[in-house]
């Protein structure tokens, strides 16, 4: 149960009122009391106001949510449940963006009044978590992480998601296949790679490299990456796609239908994330899922994990949801033809 | 010139690592110390930290968003351009979000050790505003507004949007015509469609109870609408359908394909706002555009003038951006048949 000052003012003999001017620093109340008080609050744990409380005890009950692009329609799927789960720990979220990871300072966190981070967009390399960990700020990675096992995390089993895509597509007969994948400075992106090759292989299929393209988790690369695969003979096309997340997936799509390609009769298309949008009528995207509200209430719960008393010492801890596919209208049988 | 904490220590007679350590309550320092150090702080304006500053002198050069429901695609595309608008003025931006607009506490945003703030979500009638001004804190609405004309506002001229709408359709043929409209309590949903009703008026086309529709600006209430809208003799269905957002307009493109009724040949479908989802292919969603983009610089430079001592006192400013009718794929001209 939260501690009041009604408690502290029992600990220290006074009255309330006499806590809230002691702990404002109203002269009229002598030092000793205000020491009586202040030596109680600090026994308690408590503090007055939310600022007031992060000036002595860092404790401002506020987290740190860090995203680059906010335009990413996947982002808000995880930030709406980020939010609830740290509220239901009565936990504040702000968020904090820019436009692009690397430039989002360490400072601009310490100075926020935050009592932790999540990380939803870090690449690999970023000096953002090595800074904080050593300016003492408590975070955790959601969905995508440093890439060194360092540091709590939650995330997806992405290899494990990449691999089953192949299986999936050579399991329907597909041999000339194409993924468009997601940068290679996220986890994201190189593990879905990773496992799309090595699921590729189980079925001794090769990924070519004219098939295999990259760029940002956005609509753009799937665009870009769908004229790319067929600026070539249609017998050369590929039967199918794997695209590293569902953005580029409906990217695919919108330029697929432009160009008068028919998913999945000309092309089948498969993405990842599972996002609402995938589900809808004019894409029916076929995806690899996985549980986004349990993915963000795991990382708020290590979070606050982390920052209590005992959980300060814990060795970090890796949430790993497991992936699975969700068939919808985009992927062709070619066995039954 | 900022206060420093070496101005503090020469004041109260200390070093400065004791000014330090007596504002952190460091039980090492001398109660009558730490009382000279407070009185000093106080006669200078002074506290440490910035969380502390926003207390005192309230200059952070953060400037808080408040928006409930990030998960509509519609409010990323007015956060990005914020962002890179206050940055340019040497802002930083941090997103205050709740799920509803009334959760949204004034407290939340006064220990925010924010500048301002830009309210992006307010509904008609929130005491959000009034409590804002109460306590001295400068903000500007941004697309929505409070409904009394109060404030520093950046905004669409919905009635004339809404009116536009109306124009269109009725000169396109059509006089069976339904309405999907954003919740009566925002400023939105109610002067879009009023102006719709206006602009019908104009053509001598009334609205139907019946086809007078209202929800949350969600794709669910368009595919909530649609669906309502066909559930009787199909000669009675409307011919036409004005929407209150893109979002909603995308719900009635998206569950009339799931009930196989043809946009537009079956039915017109209008939106608003031009959100880039609603040039995909998949939608090719005409609506009554306006520039996202500008409206948000508008807010970031009404509320960076806002924030200058001269501001301080200036009367509400209201930019008001004129709309216009983008035609795609989704209205059908019943004159040429």
């Amino acid at each position: 149960m939260a501690v009041t000052s009604r408690d502290v003012a029992k600990l220290a003999g006074v009255s309330q009122p006499t806590v809230s001017r002691a702990l404002r620093g109203d002269s009229k109340v002598s030092d000793r009391t205000r020491q009586a008080v202040l030596d109680a609050a600090e026994a308690l744990g408590y503090v007055p106001s939310e600022a007031g409380r992060s000036l002595v005890t860092r404790q401002s009950r506020r987290i740190g949510v860090v995203v680059s692009d906010l335009t990413n329609p996947f982002y808000p799927y995880l930030i709406a449940p980020l939010h609830d789960e740290l509220e239901s720990r009565g936990y504040r979220m702000m968020v904090f963006t820019e436009r692009s990871d690397q430039r989002m300072a360490a400072s601009q966190l310490l100075t926020g009044s935050i009592d932790g981070a999540v990380l939803l967009t870090t690449v690999i390399g970023s000096p953002l978590p090595a800074e904080l960990r050593r300016r003492g700020l408590p975070f955790v990675f959601l969905n995508r992480e440093a890439g060194d096992g360092s540091g709590d995390a939650a995330v997806v089993d992405n290899v494990a998601g990449g691999r089953m895509a192949a299986h999936r597509l050579t399991q329907l007969g597909h041999r000339r296949i194409a993924g468009i994948f997601g940068p290679d400075q996220t986890s994201t992106g190189r593990e879905r790679k990773l496992g799309f090759i090595m699921g590729l292989a189980d079925a001794g299929v090769g990924l070519a490299e004219e098939n295999t393209l990259e760029g940002p988790f956005e609509s753009e690369t799937g665009e870009r990456g769908l004229r790319q695969l067929v600026d070539r003979p249609s017998d050369q096309w590929p039967t199918a796609v794997f695209c590293g997340n569902d953005v580029i997936a409906m990217g695919v799509i919108n330029a697929a239908m432009t160009a008068g390609i028919q998913v999945p009769s000309d092309l089948s298309v498969l993405g990842f994330d599972d996002i609402p949008l995938a589900s809808w009528e004019a894409f029916q995207l076929s995806t690899i899922g996985h549980d986004l509200d349990a993915m963000a209430a795991s990382a708020a719960r290590l979070l606050v994990q982390r920052l209590s008393p005992e959980g300060r010492e814990k060795p970090a801890q890796r949430v790993v949801l497991r992936p699975e596919l969700i068939e919808r209208g985009t992927l062709r049988d070619l066995r039954t033809e």
